[in-house]
């Protein structure tokens, strides 16, 4: 009840445009708290208007002053605009990529952009789910354009870049990554090319390349577009901002219905596993009966699953709204 | 039926040993067949005797090279070594480990020694999943040390650690990558540090501070030592062998009964989440009903859930062994 009261409450504020319980809702779905279903079921009316752009590039290609020149350009235009900055926490990578994040702040005190950003520590499977559902609240929030920032470079960044209408992938030319690129299927995903940093030596041959997988590929329907920028000079961003226009237009009079079938019965199955996932680990988090036999080592696991799918009563018990009826 | 008696007889023909059962019986992990379940609870008494050893690291530290010494030195001491090596088809390493891969090869005519690729393509949420289930195959199998090799640069790699006994982070000198290891958390997971390619320039100072890295954390408990390696020429590999046995030696005389029991609970609700996932998205494939409904945008995927999940008949019959009844 108390929980019911604080979501109506932060939805009522929410609706007037309410920053902070705008925050405070991506807070709830962040921590995966049990009102996140009702949440996303009482917002999902008002989601579907957001444009969603997803860029993803390796480590260094610029892709954060990209995203803070395309934010410039988005709001002259009057546009709301959010980003969401999936922060990898990569062993590897995760320093840079919080170096770059600073540098977006320029749009930090302009209350027409919303930035975030959600770490992966720690969250594995959780992720991808998180991501889809602060998309929605940013749609229904009222943004124009939900920009979807990510390293890509595991399956779970991959992934997240399913929730985007235009992806665009950001390569540098000293990377000489063009073939690595095709190889790894990403010109498969890429709905624009961004050579970026295109002053440096090898910028139009790394173009060719991938205008040349692009070529490849193509049978039908949208052509993938190569655009050079060099961010850091505000150089290159009019054009990719029209090729992004160019590619929303494209979708909005190619539409394609046995995909849009495709994508809803997948959400539908997500958000289910995701919903049952929870409820079980709640559930059994306290404990007693299998779970306890587990535990102690006496049961293994497999065979507990098995015994528990096998009692339907039990299993509903489980996974209803109250446990202890 | 059928399936079952599949199942039965690789089961039989995996018991004598023979690979290609082994290999078939991945594959059914892999595309996540119906039997599954059923397989696990079959091999799992028969899991528990092998060590488990993670290799992560950047890509081009040289890992496969280092898993190449290590399978060598562990045949000539009489053991039977499995490899999984999680591909993962990485958009900006892919190529290069495709290209390590083969160095492995070596090994690939001995029968004491079993290889094998897991590819991160198109498995989102299943990797660490089919890895976690093709590790206990491997055990099953009467492998006496089974190394899971990964690039580490996404969770969904991070989560596959989870499985091993003893983790290897790899390093080079020129990654000057200490400090970002300590930042990103790797130095709680690292059992045994590496610094591979030891001639280099640069690899006292980057063991000096792995080394410092390890001396904060530390409160009691394992040291994780930093072992200095040429896997090219097969210098260090020894030393490494030595502290994994000695890692192996200290888990033994040190049980952690809270930990396994926290680890047993844990695999039994990734297993049942993995269940009621793979249980719904085959029901509803079948289309009709509640994801009819989602499939043609008539019904919001929350909502549906909300309503599925009210209805314990309903619940009950979509995750029962017959949809039918």
């Amino acid at each position: 009840m108390a929980n019911d009261q604080r979501l109506h409450s932060l939805l009522q504020r929410f609706e007037t445009r309410d920053r902070t319980a705008l925050a405070r809702l991506i807070t709830l779905v962040e921590n995966r708290a049990p009102e996140v279903g009702a949440l996303m079921e009482l917002i999902y009316p008002k989601t579907g208007n957001a444009h969603i752009v997803g860029i993803t590039g390796p480590p260094g290609a610029g892709k954060s002053t990209l995203v803070n020149r395309l934010i410039a350009r988005y709001r002259a235009a009057g546009k709301r605009v959010a980003v969401l900055a999936i922060d990898p926490s990569s062993p590897f990578s995760g320093g840079a990529v919080l170096g770059d994040r600073v540098r977006m702040t320029d749009h930090y005190r302009d209350s027409g952009v919303y930035i975030r950003s959600l770490s992966t520590r720690g969250s594995h499977g959780g992720l991808s789910r998180a991501a889809r559902e602060i998309v929605k609240l940013l749609d229904a929030f009222g943004n124009d354009l939900i920009i979807v920032e990510t390293v890509g470079v595991g399956q779970t960044e991959l992934s997240v870049m399913d929730l985007a209408h235009t992806t665009i992938v950001v390569m540098v030319p000293e990377g000489g990554d063009g073939i690595q690129v095709m190889k790894a299927g990403l010109n498969e995903i890429a709905d624009i090319f961004v050579v970026n940093k295109a002053d440096r030596e090898g910028a139009d041959r790394l173009k060719a390349e991938l205008e040349m997988g692009v070529h490849l590929r193509q049978a039908a329907g949208w052509n993938a577009p190569v655009m050079l920028t060099q961010a850091v000079a505000d150089s290159g961003i009019e054009a990719l901002v029209a090729a992004i226009g160019k590619h929303r237009d494209y979708l909005s009079q190619h539409p394609d219905p046995a995909r849009e079938r495709e994508q809803r019965a997948r959400e539908f199955i997500q958000v289910l596993a995701a919903e049952l996932e929870e409820r079980s680990t709640r559930a059994l988090g306290n404990g007693g009966g299998l779970i306890g036999e587990v535990r102690e080592g006496r049961l293994n696991p497999y065979s507990a699953v098995r015994r528990l799918i096998a009692d339907r009563a039990a299993l509903a018990r489980l996974l209803s709204d109250n446990a202890e009826d």
